[in-house]
């Protein structure tokens, strides 16, 4: 079993990467615990969960409209009745949503109490599961509340992802691009990303993509936890990524929406002459388009919504609105605050072209 | 305006001491920015805050009742609707209430937002407004959700001060003798609190204690910030304290029932030897009964809500009660997790009788 230690303002962390099932014997013997489980993995492990008694068990769908603060008040008050407190143990076990709405009970109840997370989707094995971030939908606006609370564990069996859609793994696939991508170094050589990306698509190569990905994060965050800088850059095809989850009614999952949203990145970059049609072309050719696996439909683009959830991101500061670009070929990546609503519709044509929506 | 400077592991933030209302114009100035004002705070200086655009101001009535996440999600409403999100700054003006709500707001909303908090309660200058905690209470259980966020900034202007009733002067009274018995100098001059909390009674003396009795809490908060040791101290009164803001519904104000907890706690102390029946006679006599300024009533003393109240407590880590209590004449502060039902009974009546409640 290797490890990555993480280092965090809140309290250090952990990721243990496991080859066996063996890690959740210990997790049993914790004396003070509950598990949160997406009721979805429980049934499909039901055999590996099997000894967890009912009273320390909560499960719930973990589904987008679910990751809300009515959630996470059900998970509040299931651990409110018991007699442990603050040293109760949290060990939620899911994917990105499990982890949002677990991460935010685990940081403001008790004022924080302990947390173990076992991440079930490639995405949030190779991304989110590092890096202190939980959020929560409220109301129509997406992600807006949360905070930061890394895990103090977090075991990575890849195991798990056996049982994805291959939906939910190209999700994941998303995020690995965007750090493959932004991996400072240079000159970037494209051609070995894409093979990556074709390894990851075969099982035993899956750890190692998961480390480096994890590696490239890991830089990032140590340098800047609290999101108030150079971490902004991970907002590389979120922006109108998040935007696209909205409109579609997270019909298209997470990291497919981000992929699109490079794709759209890189439309506004060529139209400032940041980056070169060579590669623009290249990036869309054989890194984007080849990872939608899903036939994508122009009712899920919606030009209203898409511009109304870019002027509800967080990030924004201005009038116009914010955007994560690359600059140059390398696709080094800043945050400008000046996307003019003219040219997000301009940029959102063009998209439309290229997916052959229009 | 003097300045005390604070360390965080979320951001490192500075109190000001006012002695004009001043600073209030330059709050007017800040581009992107809501005012969250206890209703109450409002109508009593309105003329003071008659230039805020009523687009920008949000009151509350800030009650005990009102700490929860219902507030806090009418708050979220509120500046969601805002075109600034991440880069808005929220000033909140009342009590350890607005604090409570307010700063679970700030650090939960856009993964934490800038905040500047203008405490108008004594127990909020002297006390509360530093230390980074914020608290919400869930269904019937008292302060178990929130957090660590300081704001960025505090204005302290003591003049606020005026307006409070006696029962609310005094509720920050008890911090005050709390921390002034907590302070790590030996041995400790009781006669020299007892001067001090007479002092602090009159006008033109209140901006020392609350500077002298903020010192005290730096120290501690430098070094333990989130709560996992030495400031765990600060629970000397509050482990019963809190029991009996539950079971007086909040008639016994914060500081007065924390009063009331540091005689407790002296009593469970004096039963193991721990303190002098001498010492123990002299801080009731002289710093505790003296500073409870309301008519008590037995029917404020539920054992059975008390009881419940402290199994419930977020400190409490076994099959019996957590209490901090001294163990020594000099008041060193200790906490320990074997407060059995039996002693906590046998106190309890003892309790009743010293405030002739019995």
């Amino acid at each position: 079993m290797s490890k990555l230690e993480l280092n965090s303002n809140i309290h250090n962390y952990e990721v243990a990467f496991c080859d066996s099932f063996n890690f959740l014997d210990d997790l049993m013997n914790i004396e003070k615990k509950v598990f949160v489980i997406d009721k979805n993995v429980y049934k499909l492990y039901k055999e590996l969960f099997k000894n967890i008694r009912k009273d320390e068990l909560f499960l719930f769908d973990a589904i987008e409209e679910k990751k809300t603060l009515k959630t996470v008040e059900k998970i509040y008050k299931f651990l409110a009745t018991k007699d442990a407190k603050r040293n109760i143990t949290l060990i939620s076990i899911g994917g990105g949503i499990t982890q949002d709405v677990t991460g935010f009970v685990a940081s403001t109840l008790y004022r924080g109490i302990k947390w173990i997370f076992i991440p079930t989707t490639f995405l949030a094995q190779a991304d989110s599961c590092i890096g202190s971030k939980t959020s929560l939908n409220f109301e129509t606006y997406k992600n807006i509340l949360g905070g930061f609370y890394p895990p103090n564990k977090i075991f990575i069996q890849p195991d798990f992802l056996d049982t994805l859609s291959k939906k939910d793994y190209y999700s994941g696939i998303g995020e690995v691009i965007k750090f493959a991508l932004l991996k400072e170094s240079y000159p970037k050589d494209f051609n070995s990303i894409v093979n990556m990306v074709e390894q990851v698509k075969r099982k035993n190569d899956r750890l190692v993509t998961i480390k480096k990905t994890m590696q490239v994060k890991k830089i990032y965050i140590d340098e800047d936890e609290f999101d108030t800088g150079k971490r902004n850059l991970f907002n590389y095809g979120h922006c109108f990524g998040h935007a696209l989850e909205n409109s579609s009614h997270y019909e298209i999952p997470h990291g497919i929406a981000v992929i699109i949203g490079m794709i759209y990145a890189n439309i506004v970059a060529l139209n400032r002459s940041l980056i070169s049609k060579d590669i623009y072309k290249f990036l869309n050719k054989k890194l984007f388009l080849p990872n939608i696996p899903i036939k994508l439909n122009i009712k899920l683009f919606d030009e209203k919504i898409l511009l109304e959830s870019m002027k509800n991101d967080k990030k924004r500061v201005g009038k116009d609105l914010t955007i994560v670009i690359p600059t140059d070929d390398d696709i080094r990546a800043i945050k400008v605050d000046d996307l003019t609503f003219t040219e997000f519709s301009k940029s959102y044509n063009q998209l439309l072209k290229i997916l052959k929506l229009k």
